[in-house]
């Protein structure tokens, strides 16, 4: 019999971004007493002493998670920045220090680059946080943004993704859904400008979605507020790629299951108007849209009466059993099953 | 009068790598108290209790500072992680941890990315150090690496660069070019393959160098041995552009000038065999080629003893004043005045 000798090749695509750093990083054991937590959370832990490090990273590539056509180079900076201090939120950590790398081609003047670090010395007076290092070098296509944040906190501060409980309430800061309608209304006026590039676009009713999308701000209040209220959350995460898929990767990591209420995740009027002109289920996006960077936490019941006052937060469901799985509750009250659908950047 | 209302673009290029990084991070000023040094050395160090977390970062595009014709990937996972710990190394460091993020066009399959994390987890393993995060994401072009690297030490044991006084020897570990001159060789073999794929090239008289080019060592030995010896380098770096380069890196920031002599510049006699067959001035390439990672340092004079039997270490030179600025003194006694013509990214 003959052997098929033709080395295999798995498509990317066919494991998607999860289940593809899964794959590659199963090999990864931890060597170090100062590596406390590594790979699959929001971010890393390290113990260098009394006060614990925090560490994020990502990579942001043109033409696959930004679009230079209607993304200003400052604001560019300024998210990039936002992006890697929300990982740092996530994890209750207050952010401190980031590392900052970019490759350009030729294309770009030495003028661009400094609109791009414009916006990010901007965050990073924002965010009260220190560049500490980078990388500058060129690309063959396209600009490349590489940013690697750092935070600290006590090491009872810190909350991860797995300890969410039977009964706890999930709690959403903010409101969901705008940033990607903000998309939405810029990719049509992208095309817009492509047939007519003298048109001039009326975008009054909806600034608050595009600026959702071109200049989104980290939640570093959140940390703060908690102290406050004497509220430790018992699970955290950021809300980058959609609610769902957030949900179910505390819900998985807790190895907990969860009950969403549709009426109860706050969305903005104006988000509202913008689905209805676009005539998009606006339940849909709320809960898969990404590129918000609320905070999504559970808390346990007793905290409760702590935070129910508080306009930062809203109550979105409560956590069940495992074998009760992940479900949205419609306000029809049927159960759907949760799935992620969040945005995949190897789908593209 | 008409004013000239063209923008003003400034090719990047006219700056060359280290100018635009001076020039982009300006701005930059140090905010939090755990930020003990930030731009400017090979790593940033903070401060988060006992132990420093000392932090260094690298991008790595193909097409720029690596070709796939000739660098399997498994040795480029390896490398990747190799360059960072260098960067750690050479604060007299320990490397500890790392965060990888990789970007893939889709003309990459899984089985590609897998045969570079086995270099990455090669490496993990090979220099016990934990990789802790990362990022998985599609580009547009081609395969992109960052690597951002962390490392622990005593306050006292950190090593800056700007640490050189009028007196000291200036140290070299290793030997020097090889890792160029692999690069030349691999790069004659893919010319011969590209006009006549069915050629078996004939490496034997290359092996040390190209080992040098495609599996780098990270120097993580040096620290250890300048304890044992007792001596603590006034200044320290990594020869990753090149000797000269990086010696006015170590001038520029100890505010001194220096004398290197020639016949001291340690090379491996494949090296000189190679150069003489490419017709090449094996100095040129010792002092100038790049990617060798070893650790350049100075140290007191009265350290001399401690180390002057040491096969890993050759004085290659002494510190001067400022005013007497940095030369290469040549076999025939000519004194030179030393230029960095490192390798510059931002030149290709």
């Amino acid at each position: 019999m003959l052997e098929d000798k033709t080395p295999q090749r798995t498509q990317l695509s066919q494991l998607g971004e999860f289940g593809l750093i899964d794959h590659l990083t199963k090999n990864f054991d931890v060597k170090n007493a100062s590596t406390l937590k590594s790979i699959g959370d929001d971010a890393a832990v390290l113990d260098f002493g009394t006060k614990k490090a925090v560490v994020s990273t990502d990579l942001l590539i043109e033409g696959v998670h930004f679009d230079l056509a209607y993304m200003p180079l400052r604001h560019l900076g300024y998210k990039a920045v936002v992006v890697n201090l929300s990982d740092i939120c996530a994890m209750n950590a207050k952010p401190t220090q980031i590392t900052v790398s970019v490759a350009v081609s030729n294309r770009f003047p030495l003028e661009a680059l400094e609109e791009l670090f414009d916006g990010i010395t901007l965050a990073a007076k924002v965010y009260n946080i220190d560049v500490i290092g980078g990388d500058t070098t060129s690309s063959q296509k396209g600009l490349i943004i590489s940013i690697t944040a750092i935070g600290e906190a006590n090491e009872d501060e810190i909350v991860y993704r797995n300890g969410a409980k039977e009964g706890d309430l999930l709690i959403v800061t903010g409101d969901l859904g705008s940033a990607y309608m903000g998309l939405q209304v810029l990719e049509r006026e992208k095309q817009v400008f492509q047939v007519n590039p003298n048109n001039q676009p009326d975008l009054d009713a909806y600034t608050y979605l595009i600026e959702r999308q071109l200049k989104p701000e980290a939640r570093t209040d959140i940390r703060e507020l908690l102290e406050q209220l004497n509220v430790k959350p018992t699970s955290m995460i950021d809300v980058s790629d959609g609610l769902s898929s957030e949900i179910l990767h505390i819900c998985k990591q807790s190895k907990v299951g969860c009950n969403l209420y549709e009426e109860k995740i706050p969305v903005d009027p104006q988000f509202i108007n913008v689905c209805e002109e676009f005539n998009i289920d606006s339940t849909t996006i709320a809960i898969n849209g990404g590129e918000d960077y609320e905070l999504l936490f559970t808390i346990a019941l007793d905290d409760f009466d702590k935070i129910k006052a508080n306009p930062n937060f809203t109550v979105v469901g409560h956590i069940v059993k495992e074998e009760e799985s992940s479900h949205l509750i419609t306000r029809a009250n049927t159960k759907i099953p949760l799935k992620a659908r969040g945005w995949n950047a190897l789908e593209e």
